[in-house]
């Protein structure tokens, strides 16, 4: 166990229609006027933009906006945010959306302190931050975690790199969560955050440096809720109930709350994932089912005992006699890939629906590396040549 | 599932030798006139007092100290405090201690920011706190979860009543927490705080305002965890591990963390205690034991199919052929007293070493009620009467 810090200041205000209290709370963290950021179009024919436009009308608060974010999202549409909340003494950014959204207003809230600076030397890990202007968050997809998160990530559309920055300054200040805003999802996008939230878990569970129980308790715990609702959603995506289970424990899975104790999480997998996000712009969760089997079957030799109990604790997998702890171990991936094709996601390249070229995956292999400036993981060091075998096998 | 906030701002440094960073934090959080408020002189004994004034006088930070807090901390002692921050120009208290010590340092913040008015009309519920100072924790005993918390309990010395306040304001800027520093606590107290940290879970555990399946596999999780290592401790008090499992789990226990998406929690087991506390003097954890196995018994068939899944899941009973629910459910409350008895707590008032009489029983009834102003409990609503047989059946 190591010495850690905990802290995720960020108020959340959970449930039905508590997107109707966005103005009293800007309000409240002392925003007068704001940058709306928010995504493509849904959120305009769903009525959410209006809605959140009044409560802030209605709180006598200035506004602008500034749509268009997308997935993997870019650097040029921070850049214009930037401009944007200049030209209008923006001292408040409010990010509706999921995750792209509230990284892409993070960058913009980095950007606007510093405003005679590049924002990218952040992600391109050149200097800190010195500040940040305050963000709320009206949450519409539940996956990344940014409402509680440190961290986020933008991609360099200009030379396909996807970089991640993280600084407590960057938490939001709150995180409305209204489950009904996620209803409308298509199914790909909703088992795709299922899928980033149990990863989210599941990189800060597979470290071997170190660990709490309680904090394992709390994952797979979390692990166990996330497979059972993603499941109901696949049938059944208008239920309330495991909307509401998904989106609390995206955040609970990225606030840090299962990494107390550890070394701070493996990630290779996210990593090893950023790069194929960069190059194919693929979904992230999905991008991550697609590579985790063949991550684990590199690695899962190093920390035998985790993956047995992950096996047993997590996937249910019941111990015969005669099976040997490899046995279990495999038997629990396998367990795994059973469940992301249930909730139909990918487990490797091919289903995702991208055939990288062998110089794409050293191409890839190499930016992983270059991105967390040296090995990637801590359940095992991965250099570049262990990267390559991983995207090989994941084909 | 309700609609809920979470809130718990409060920054934590876990781990070995944190309190060197005392001075530091303050600092970091605008104080720059400190109170040390501590309690009895084992804080003086081990050296920690000194090594926190010496981490405040590198940081040049100016303090004061005042000990004496007593468990079950009274209101005369937070009016010395008030008087002595008043004189020093305080602006930042330093809780050094646990559950009691940090209470009573909240309490003397609230009445710092309105000193000509009496801070014991905010625990009377006659009136909202206006503001708080900065408060920051050393935590030596792991228990109360005040240390994140919002609430606070104090008692008046002068009618025997011991009355919560909760306010966000009152929650700590930052809570130092280092295991070590529990070590020497006498097993009594360990195994106290042991129970009071899942009493905190159980609480929010057993209602029948709404349920989230992620929280209760939280609450699960921590309960089991903290079942494990409080049985070490009983053995081996020094465990390192042991001592932060059960650290961290007081916090978690008690920062809402297992409320979410529930009504707030039960807490009739609490304020049934708080009487006891109030007009005897018992150790509050202890308390707790001795009331709980009583109020289970007489709520249990009010919401079943919980008190099940607690003995299945927390407890480890295992329904064999021919047990009913009731049988699953009552056999969990025994699984609870065995539990009590092997860390050495009572489950009954006699062994815990009061024997009230009837006319007590009912004065206690009766403030438990008006201090919640009407029936106890969301479990099951405990009139006056009901009270009283609880305290019946614990004697």
């Amino acid at each position: 166990m190591f010495n850690f810090e905990f802290y995720a200041p960020t108020r959340v205000i959970f449930g039905k229609e508590t997107e109707t209290r966005a103005g009293e709370l800007v309000k409240e963290y002392g925003g007068t006027r704001v940058l709306i950021h928010f995504g493509g179009k849904s959120a305009e024919r769903s009525g959410l933009l209006d809605r959140v436009k009044a409560s802030l009308d209605a709180a006598g608060i200035f506004h602008v906006e500034l749509g268009g974010v997308v997935p993997n999202p870019h650097i040029g549409k921070v850049y214009e945010g930037i401009e944007l909340a200049k030209v209008n003494n923006i001292d408040f950014i409010l990010a509706v959306g999921g995750g792209s959204v509230i990284d892409s207003s993070k960058a913009i809230a980095y950007g606007m302190t510093e405003p005679d600076k590049d924002v990218w030397e952040l992600y391109a890990h050149e200097r800190q931050a010195k500040g940040c202007l305050p963000i709320g968050v009206i949450l519409t997809i539940a996956a990344a975690g940014s409402e509680m998160s440190n961290s986020s990530v933008i991609t360099n559309e200009k030379t396909g790199t996807k970089r991640d920055y993280g600084n407590n300054m960057g938490r939001p200040k709150f995180a409305i969560m209204n489950p009904e805003l996620t209803t409308t999802l298509p199914d790909y996008q909703t088992e795709s955050g299922c899928t980033d939230i149990m990863m989210h878990t599941m990189e800060r569970y597979f470290t071997q440096g170190g660990n709490m129980e309680v904090t394992d308790e709390i994952a797979e715990g979390i692990l166990r809720t996330v497979m059972k609702y993603a499941e109901i959603l696949h049938t059944d995506p208008t239920n309330y109930e495991a909307r509401a289970e998904v989106m609390w424990a995206s955040s609970l899975a990225h606030n840090d709350l299962t990494g107390c104790g550890n070394d701070g999480g493996d990630f290779a997998s996210h990593m090893i994932e950023h790069e194929m996000g960069g190059m194919f712009d693929v979904t992230h969760g999905a991008g991550l089912a697609a590579v985790w089997p063949s991550w684990a079957r590199y690695v899962y030799k190093e920390d035998l005992p985790r993956f047995v109990r992950y096996a047993e604790k997590v996937m249910g997998v019941t111990r015969t006699e005669g099976l040997s702890d490899e046995d279990v171990a495999l038997a629990g991936i396998e367990a795994m890939e059973a469940f992301y094709h249930r909730i139909g996601m990918p487990v490797n390249m091919t289903e995702l629906g991208i055939s990288p070229t062998e110089e794409q995956m050293q191409t890839m292999a190499e930016g992983a590396v270059r991105a967390v400036g040296g090995p990637l993981g801590s359940a095992k060091k991965l250099e570049v040549e262990d990267i390559v075998k991983i995207y090989q096998m994941a084909k």
